[in-house]
């Protein structure tokens, strides 16, 4: 179904979550806005679903017959109303990567762009959708998160339409768009002198002393979920069934370990049919704690100070880098890191072959699925997806002095043709010097 | 179905367009790389289709049963293939946006917002997509445009998705987002020293001596069609009705004329009801051609030198300029202009009440709607559909300096909720002068 968004629908179903669950010692709780086990082993806490009232109320049919965003795949999402803030997010185009595949000697590629996802072009419009329906599920009013741009651009955006208050922090070092693209929905902006950890542990203590939801504090289990429906859409948009390999940043880790989830929880419900699907994970050569423990055989992450251009994904001590690597191991995977002059290199080769501008933390995954395809860990014939998970837009900085320049000339015909002639000389030149 | 995008596709249709035909004399012409009556009047030609055709090949089904693009209405399209370049394009989310039209008195008001088109983010990509489409099947190696940045944007990332040569031209003084967003595509980029009018007339120079594909020039008759599918989703998403009252932006009056021309076919081949819609226009002031003309009741166009923030619409010589003024009038709709001021407050406007973040021309457009609810020429029960064709981070110079600051603070708690006392005794000062 393809209609407006945000409209109230009449079918009336239940809530399929019973509650939360520690990852670590099982202790449950109750659904609240709750993250950590207090009681036990201060472990962090995961939403428990019961999977046969899921198998009960979801066929392929009810899914594709749901509205054209995350929420048709309501019955897999922690939250009680029929009416959740549905803004369109999700639904984003899975694309056939076909000039890139052959750049990179691969036949299967594709790309799942979340660079024009609704509202604010990054996938964490997914995890506050849901976050921000869950907050207002349980009362809150005002909303806040602890974020390195992109959740406070789309805890801002989606607040506003909700109509709720909003109050986000954000490292004082970032990108003027990402600034820019927070303000302008009018929230209260702190910047924090200081980097993404410190303003993350400053906004633990403020979620102690006030009654806010924080959507990637107190409502943790809740927003993480969301990022389940990137491995949801994958699996749909393949004509349900599961890729062989994905590709995808490491930030904290989340999104990773989410859209494992994804995937399980489709084929426990008889959705897809079961496979192995290989996890790989992207990171910054200055931000890689995830990849540095995998590569030394570690399974504990040793938390590093991020210093890399790729600032959306730069976490120094990723909550859960542990799953991720344990994903990564058990799945047969990788995960590998690149330098920023091959992040900016990633943007640019996405942009010429496919016309997808992504920012930094695409380049990165880009730069990686590259670096992977080239040492031979991905097969070519391997159905491999790589996660963009944010617009180029957003980082302009990062790519200014990288790229070409306009050829400035008057509106006439001559000016024209001495340009175009120019233009065609210093292309054969590059052309010849590449020969060299 | 939303499966994966630019995969091959088996159903083979057949092309539904008969050629193309003068939209003043009538004269027909061989479907080519023609955009002038040449032959008799020097009118603009437009595609003619068989709708007969249409009407066979097409139902309510097999379009929600195509992809999750615009070519799930490739029988109203003029192409031959059956693999169309598909990134996605189109099938933006249509947003009910309560809070605004609360704020406007309202009642259903709806936003379909192509600020999160794919894949550059506005409306240019329903119609790049299409002319691409047609140039590749007319045998064109090199694609071009003239351009005011957002269709520059479209036309490199298409052609880079789709290996065609790319050369756009712009007007030199275009904000930086955009030429940055044109680059990152690495196609030859030129940028005029003069306005979009005076890049235009260079374009069509160029397009007499090169043999390349302009598309807006002399492949306009097909790449204008593309913007009927802004008409044809509006039509699904509201459950195969049409609205009562359209509000879009004017530039050179294209857009406007083939959303009217989708909804006029879908009752043609009876995809919906026939029923009246008011089709309201929306200029700025510092290039309001089309708005003067209507408000002094005149049938032709007096061109005019752009002086506005909003770039993106700034034609002072609308090409379609008489025939959007004739369906403002003889569908009872109206054609409003406003200030560079009132754009920037219609750009907050959007954003703080439906967290939808627009460029300069969407601004324009909500100006322009809230000055017609304002002075009631809007039915408040009207289901009333207005065009968002940007994204705001494309011209973000045109809101800095009118948007808040954030606060800086230390990542300490005191340091937080001195801020948080000082922001909200703000707000209540603030507060105070507006009941002064
Ligand atoms: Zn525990
Ligand atoms: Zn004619």
């Amino acid at each position: 179904m393809t209609q407006a968004v945000d409209t109230p629908r009449t079918a009336s179903r239940q809530a399929t979550f019973t509650g939360l669950k520690c990852k670590e010692c099982g202790e449950t709780y109750q659904p609240e806005a709750k993250h950590v086990c207090e009681d036990v082993c201060f472990g962090p806490l995961e939403v428990a679903y019961d999977y046969d009232a899921i198998r009960r109320q979801v066929t392929r049919e009810t899914i594709q017959a749901g509205p054209n965003s995350i929420w048709r795949y309501r019955a897999f999402l922690p939250v009680e109303t029929d009416t959740p803030i549905d803004v369109g997010t999700g639904m984003t185009p899975l694309l056939s990567a076909q000039r890139l595949a052959r750049r990179l000697g691969l036949k299967q590629l594709y790309i799942k762009n979340d660079a024009v996802n609704m509202p604010t072009l990054s996938f964490k419009d997914r995890v506050v959708s849901v976050a921000l329906t869950r907050a207002r599920e349980l009362g809150f009013t005002t909303v806040s998160c602890a974020s390195t741009g992109n959740l406070a651009n789309s805890t801002a955006a989606i607040a506003a339409h909700a109509g709720l208050e909003c109050c986000v922090f954000i490292p004082a070092d970032l990108e003027a768009g990402k600034i820019l693209g927070t303000l302008i929905y009018d929230p209260t902006v702190m910047a924090v002198q200081g980097n993404y950890d410190q303003v993350n542990r400053l906004c633990s203590e403020v979620a102690n002393t006030k009654g806010w939801g924080f959507v990637n504090i107190n409502l943790r289990p809740y927003y993480s979920e969301g990022s389940k429906t990137l491995g949801f859409e994958v699996a749909e948009q393949l004509g349900w069934q599961l890729p062989d390999h994905i590709v995808a940043p490491l930030a904290s880790g989340s999104l990773f370990s989410k859209i494992h989830k994804g995937f399980q929880e489709f084929i426990k419900v008889g959705l897809v049919e079961d496979k192995p699907v290989r996890f790989s994970g992207a990171q910054a050569e200055g931000c890689s704690p995830i990849s540095q423990a995998f590569k030394e055989g570690r399974d504990f992450i040793t938390p590093v100070k991020p210093n890399t251009i790729a600032k959306s994904i730069a976490i120094g001590n990723p909550a859960d880098g542990v799953y991720a690597l344990d994903i990564a191991r058990k799945t047969n995977g990788t995960i590998e890191d690149v330098t920023d002059a091959e992040i900016i290199e990633g943007i640019k080769l996405l942009a010429e072959t496919e016309g997808i501008f992504t920012e930094t933390a695409g380049g990165t995954t880009i730069a990686v699925l590259k670096k992977l395809a080239e040492a031979g860990k991905i097969n070519p014939d391997e159905t491999t997806v790589a996660y963009i998970t944010g617009n180029g837009l957003k980082t302009q900085e990062a790519v200014k002095g990288y790229i070409g320049e306009p050829l400035t000339i008057e509106p006439k015909l001559n000016s024209f043709e001495r340009a175009w002639e120019r233009a065609n000389t210093l292309n054969r030149l590059e052309w010849q010097q590449t020969l060299v």
